[in-house]
């Protein structure tokens, strides 16, 4: 890494090369299934207005669809030299069809290329983390239902406060879940506009069908203005990215729960040994690393929003070439959203419950303000209530009735509200279910000349 | 600023009690009313269920809408010994209906207070800023309206690439605009739940009734669980900052544009004098001061963000005193995000178009993609056309026929798509109305006793 | 709040006034003292240089003095038709001492009076801090030193992990504070060029002597190029908060280590009541709010410093009005820094150590790796001795040697490092005392007519 | 990438192997080399105080030169099963050298393995840094001489404001480079200190040599606490990456100017062929691509400290998984601000200066604050000068003598300040090879056997 700046320098066009070029030889190859869909649906408009004629369109479909199903087999490859991965699609569909591969770009642009390629993965993507949410908020609502009666502390400010029980700490955390599944509709909504047709801004001057286009690949509509669509680089990637960085900050704070909950001084929960790994010098340790590197994620996904956010801001309208440095840090996010959720979703169901260890850990101070609220149930003023309480605490003649009251309400330890949170997220499956079987009839359709 | 340090240091107390309450006296002002109201369905949902007697809730009620009123008014005040505006509306409360004050606590929290009162105030922002939105989105339709056929060269890399017209370029902010009205009904989504009845984080031993609390104040169902409510605080806030800064992202490119293109070197607008002020050495400036304060504050907003998800990260789940320091960067980011609405709002009507700068700036080499479409429209291959177009620049013989070709496809220069965007913002309009119509009714109710 | 966007809108004048304006009023006293002091030497320069008469220099400078004394107090006050703190002063000035108050603006422009003001401040504000700093460093080390053979396990993983000490966990926080310190001299030499002179970024076609001003202001040169001043904008302020945030990442782990051990389920350390709050609604709470807003407050800061990065990021050289923006998070920060190093430096000394607690969680697990050495300095090789030890524990017969075997290297807990760090602590101090001093003395002469 | 959500899981070892694993089998290659020197200086050190036999110490040292020369010369793998490189290192040398190789490890973990490791490598990366920025700051001083009394106006606001020339443009550069050169030694500072002795964060109970280590390696002195040493983790990161921020703030200004100059309608700059890229559809482009790539990465490296400062925060003190993913976005930042500095120092030299159209742009407005100052030293109060430039304006009758001043004091137009300039970049480069050499020397010497 570090010897070039003292000796002599590279020649210059080596240099240049790799500096433009970067990373795109290997971040595009998330990217070239997509690019291959997307230019078959390009190749079918073209076909369809008579700029192309029917076989050049149904040749380069065929061969389309087999670099497609390379691709997500990895059995395609871009070489340095060829930049990036749609100059290396276009250079394999002249080898395999030759003079109709030419023609390929007729009527769109590179930028318009690569916008669809990354609209198309995202939608996937989403599509993904949407599952993985669904499994996982599926998990806590097993979880709290398996432990639904099991006391534990209820923590304010670190400290004990009131009653509470692994199933209410489990329900929140599905909860959490579930406004972010129907939160994710939103975001859909963002990236349901197919952009072909923006070219390098500004449209094409040819009697392009877009709206075509956009049925054949499964849009409900098209992103109309070009200048727009390019303006949308970054926009779309933070849109998912803050979706993905509003789970994590849920889930953070479940593994924070975690990390703690499984000390020797709470000990409240247990890990299998699955997800723990020992010391290189001390024999004792069983060290809870995936749960640590999990929690690592969940704030390390927000430098890479930050990366995004900061790459796509401060500059004026249109295409610039500082949006190549969106790929990186996206790709790296999605994946890293993805392994957390499936990380997780398989920790849960395994997540060792000490319920001795917590019921120890419930002490009567927790029942302090129910034991007010039994004086006001009694016809005593809340806030008299409070200070006698504070007072039999500190002269130690506090002995509540553990038993007496419990939250019956919607929400409450008594009523943890199940049934309906089983519902929205049959809801949420239902409409991801629906979305990619749409998405994935559209695509067999593409792909059938 | 400076002394303290090296000086003698203040008394504990003192200190302390500055560092807790903090700006508290000054922030909390902007939820005094979002709390009275919320206390209100509080003390009605309190009588309804025989916690408080029919006239102390109906004497509540009544004083809470006195204070709402003065608070909206500005004549509501903290006092900094208060700490904060809880305890403030409290004392008042106490002061102005004698013994039922000390009885509005009951059955809730400090905690699930700010809950829901920072939940009204996000609500009603959401819809002032959509309002906003709707306004420029509305001036931007004008806007493209008024100069559809005006030639002004489109940038791609900042260097002029094709033909393009202050219509499509009017259309790309107003089209960035309506994709975010419709994204921020799902940041509604989000919002629309009622936090009331988390109390401390775990609920109340007290038969209250969170679904008759949360139609009086026009939420569509209740928040279930108790911890993910407390889990919400910085989740719900980051939402609505998200969008800001989504909105933000796009004014930006907007406002740079503006910058370029004012500048005596591109000459494309001119700003009215009233955007504009002087310096105070070089008599001859007219500095867009109002621009340049927007566009920084398009990046402000997004380190208000961060502060907003820095603060509420890092923590495991339930309540922590850390989030306290959620409320000034919110509400700083909210009042930034209506004033650049606003202000932008009034300068797009106003912009002066300078159509024949614009068109002198439009010289032959904008058509060279023009051009070489033409070619392939008589029969020849793209990639042959675009080197005998690249040929005739070279040596002087590139005559193109700038009439020749124009793009008629949807959202094209010929075809901006006006009457869809003037549908869809209509929509986004309607929903609005809609939305802050029913809340309007809903508190209507509230208040009614 | 949110009235105004649904209602009529203000008069054009009226909301662009207050969008360019903003907080500047409020935010700009801070400056005014600063302001005062380098219009002080600027006016000392043009008399020198015969620019002013002397008699005129003199009068402004005696008047400076005056209004920077008010300013001090609290005294001075900025009218919102003023915009900001420069136009207030030199309004003053004009009605103080007549015409020459009207000279003070010769040969610099508002750009870099502001330039000047808040290089001055920084100055001001980093010595401070590195008084907090010093302040807080050996309010650690005392608590090293006086607890330094009290037993408590050390966590890795936040899992026991090994024998420590609550002298090695004070020294821990103490050195961190000076390698800031250190660091600090890094940050300061950023600040010690004295930009006046560079007027709107291109200098002035006068003859000022920009080196006396440097020296009359305490500065070792002057900071040339103007329009690299007008680029320091922000990147000044980014160097102190780096350095704060790099600060208050230290701290965060102390307070998140003081959170963790006074809880119910460490247990190893108590907070003075005056360090804690009670809850409304639970009779039995101690929370530690001071705790958690000093943690919160270290996350804020990172906010805080993204803020003042974005607004000063993004943009082409020289200046921009969007730098007005730096003010209030900048001044934010400082004052959050300096409550932060000041709240701690009162809680390290009244902290409780529970050293019986501390005791009992040291088990003789954390014995695992010593015992390992043992094994090994009786001539095992350490893999052989980690199995061993390995399975001794696992089959009930580890019994180790606590007292075998110490770490007495640098820094281990039989040797601390005391005296080295007490050594470098004298060092800082000695640095930070004659810095404020030439500071002091160089400012008095700038009075002294 | 998107399959595996939707289809039947993969098995739970290997999910959490690559989840644990991540990408360090590729990222550890970079530390390698310095692991080997670490480990030596380790092996040297356990022979002096005769925990290791020296013929042991000796082939343990032999072995490791060997895997230091071949990581360097990138024939160094680490097999994904290995987890990490020390796993490799270490396996390797068992390897190699048998016996010896399994006693490496005594008296260290793997925690200040990886510490050592990213210590010695963020010290070369800092020179290389260093050398880098002295390498362009010369760059920028050749052009401000070069082109010293070239004419183009000066901006404020973006627009034209005062005369200016090539040579203040480029000198702004070199002093906000100079600025950081000296600012890099604060950064030296932290990281010269050697943290090796630290073990998991509690030191060893054998009788190690921290300071002996420290002086073989090159260092200063020791890093006392060893929980400081793992406090240190993110800490020592974020000070060399916030360096780069800073470096870069600057040059993205830079590159913003080249990127407005060198449009057709500023027009004051040329581009090299070499330095440009073309359109995919549009035959007449030159696209500045690397500028705005630089650009990009300079923004791009903002996210990538605030994943590092993300990753590092929120957490109490000692060492924590989470820590591993500080690796990845350091790296990347490093080998992005390297790349910055080099291709910048490239395009310097070459840049072409066009200097009729920079002094078409020169009208006369640029001198209406020179014209007014003539008028003051003709007696006028600057004010009433002011206004009568004004007025001249506004009525047509505004000649200004351009030759009647010029700015003549330090760092004027007419006193650019280059001996000065070329003094201080001496001193800087003079200080990087002395450390340079200084650091070569001592790596020698532990490879000497």
């Amino acid at each position: 890494m570090a010897e070039t700046l003292w000796g002599k320098g590279a020649a210059l066009d080596a240099v240049i090369h790799r500096f433009t070029v970067g990373d795109d030889p290997v971040v595009d190859l998330a990217l070239t299934p997509h690019d291959a869909l997307g230019s078959a649906a390009h190749a079918r408009m073209l076909g369809k207005v008579g700029l192309l004629k029917p076989e050049e369109s149904r040749a380069l479909v065929g061969a389309l669809k087999t670099l497609h199903d390379e691709a997500r087999a990895g059995h395609f490859t871009i070489r340095p030299e060829q930049e990036d991965g749609h100059t290396a699609l276009e250079a394999a569909l002249v080898e395999r069809v030759g003079e109709p591969g030419k023609r390929i770009h007729l009527a769109r642009s590179r930028n318009d290329q690569v916008l669809l390629a990354v609209r198309l993965l995202l939608r996937e993507e989403v599509l993904a983390l949407g599952a993985g949410a669904v499994k996982l908020a599926e998990a806590f609502l097993d979880f709290a239902q398996a432990h639904a009666h099991v006391a534990m502390p209820g923590y304010t400010h670190l400290r004990r406060a009131m009653p509470s029980t692994f199933g209410m700490w489990g329900m929140a955390f599905a909860e959490g879940l579930l406004e972010e599944l129907e939160a994710l509709r939103g975001v859909w909504g963002r990236l349901d506009r197919c952009p072909l047709g923006a070219a390098a801004g500004f449209g094409v001057p040819l009697p392009i069908d877009r709206e075509y286009v956009a049925q054949l690949l499964g849009f409900s509509r098209v992103q109309r203005s070009p200048i727009d669509a390019q303006n949308g680089r970054g926009r779309h990637e933070s849109a998912v990215l803050g979706w993905a960085c509003s789970v994590a900050g849920t889930l953070e704070k479940w593994l924070w729960d975690v990390q703690l909950y499984s000390t020797d001084e709470f000990g409240f929960l247990g890990l299998p040994d699955a997800f723990t790994t020992g010391s290189s010098i001390m024999p004792q340790k069983k060290n809870p690393d995936v749960v640590e590197l999990a929690r690592g994620r969940c704030r390390e996904l927000r430098g890479l929003a930050h990366q995004v956010e900061a790459v796509a801001g401060g500059l004026p309208s249109s295409y610039h070439r500082d949006f190549q440095l969106l790929k990186r840090p996206t790709f790296a996010a999605l994946a890293s959203s993805r392994a957390l959720l499936d990380v997780l979703s398989r920790l849960v169901p395994v997540l060792q419950v000490k319920a001795d260890a917590a019921a120890r850990a419930c002490d009567d101070t927790l029942y302090a303000a129910h034991h007010a609220y039994t004086l006001v149930a009694g016809g005593q003023a809340f806030r008299d209530a409070y200070r006698q309480v504070g007072r039999e605490l500190s002269d130690g003649t506090f002995h509540p009735d553990r038993e007496a009251l419990t939250a019956t309400h919607l929400g409450g330890a008594g009523n943890l509200g199940l049934p309906q949170a089983r519902e929205e997220l049959a809801a949420a499956r239902a409409w991801l279910d629906d979305t990619h079987r749409a998405l994935a009839t559209a695509t067999a359709r593409v792909w059938d000349v």
